[in-house]
């Protein structure tokens, strides 16, 4: 059992919660025992420690544990995983310009993967998708998902060949419900303050809103996932 | 300026942090210009204490909002407000059954607002609405929605005089697409893990879910904002 908290495995994993940790070792730390079944699933789990018999993996004390996870509660198992690998572009795409919670992106994930956006491209300013909150958040579904990264612009102009586009504005636009069918396409949403920014703005896209009673705002994952609960009705119908 | 850590006001604000305090102040508090802003507006502000020159309030000094603030990163602004008093019975009506995380509660509480549901229901097990992660999720919602409190079997069966009511599982029921609209209606929520509570699946409501494409689950407060929109848009039309 691993009891030292100067152990050089302890040292290794808790580097894993840094971006540059995570890049240099090509790894990243996910909590509970639902995630770490998740991991082992998609092929991506390395390796496991816990604090009980009753879950595979390596021994460690409940000191170590707190140690090596984020949780206020110290989880009863971690794993440490390869970083997702999948870049494939899916009919719907969810293209998401500088999300800033962490909770919002883990959400959007899990919303994403139920509705069929199976790709996300993450423009920068975009919070990082293997923060401890979004990959709680995400319940699973970022081990499933394409990831994206790049010049959004760029990004934008390429797709745009083959997919219909759709942004988001809450004071102008079509309304989500008189939007036409599209076998292909991408719904792009924006930062929680801000909205999206101002270089797609430029681009003057077609702009969706949410037809909603009272003239309050909804917080971003859940705009989005009513964006895309719609959308990918009228695909499929 | 107060720069004591042991001032007796600074004394007074952090008790409010906990239920027992707020009951007996009958206060709570609220961080940030936007929510001091909206307590404002409700005619619930009492006090407001802030560390800049810009804002309303008594001064103090960053140490002390520290002190008497929750976020991580210490806001300008932070108000005392009286603890909400709107008790009516709206249209729409959301039952809350159990709803665990505060940010969850505070979205709920977000989209209930956005969508008309002006009235919810708290059952017990469910977050305290005052918890200040769920108020800062909240918006402002809190402040301009009734809650009732009290047995929810009792409530279910007086409010089913004059209300049609759904509850949700994501196992049985019928696809929120296929619901006939009402004027007035309850929706019940459950749990983030287990749903619904026992008891109120056992009065044999009409249960609804959401179609989505995967076998993947939803976000409570994604799943619910989902469902509010749906039953909204039918009653409008």
């Amino acid at each position: 059992m691993i009891s030292s908290l100067t152990n050089e495995r302890v040292k290794k994993i808790i580097k894993l919660y840094t971006p540059k940790g995570r890049k240099e070792a090509g790894l990243f730390v996910v909590e509970g025992p639902h995630l770490v079944k998740e991991a082992k699933e998609a092929g991506l789990l390395v390796e496991a420690y816990t604090t009980s018999d009753k879950y595979e993996g390596e021994l460690v004390s409940v000191e170590v544990m707190k140690k090596i996870c984020k949780t206020d509660t110290p989880t009863a198992q971690i794993g440490v995983c390869k970083l997702t690998d999948k870049h494939e572009i899916s009919d719907l795409i969810l293209v998401l310009d500088g999300i800033q919670d962490p909770g919002n992106l883990g959400t959007l994930m899990r919303s994403a993967k139920a509705f069929g956006f199976e790709t996300i491209f993450l423009a920068d300013k975009t919070v990082d998708i293997y923060n401890d909150k979004a990959i709680r958040s995400s319940q699973g579904a970022i081990f499933k998902l394409n990831f994206i990264y790049g010049n959004k612009i760029d990004f934008i102009n390429q797709i745009n060949k083959t997919h219909h586009i759709f942004s988001t504005n809450v004071s102008k636009g079509y309304s989500v419900e008189a939007v036409q069918p599209f076998k292909k396409f991408v719904l792009i949403l924006g930062n929680e303050g801000n909205g999206v920014s101002q270089e797609i703005n430029d681009l003057e896209l077609e702009n969706l809103y949410i037809p909603i009673i009272n003239t309050e705002s909804l917080n971003v994952s859940v705009a989005g996932a009513i964006l895309m609960y719609e959308l990918a009705k009228k695909t499929l119908k």
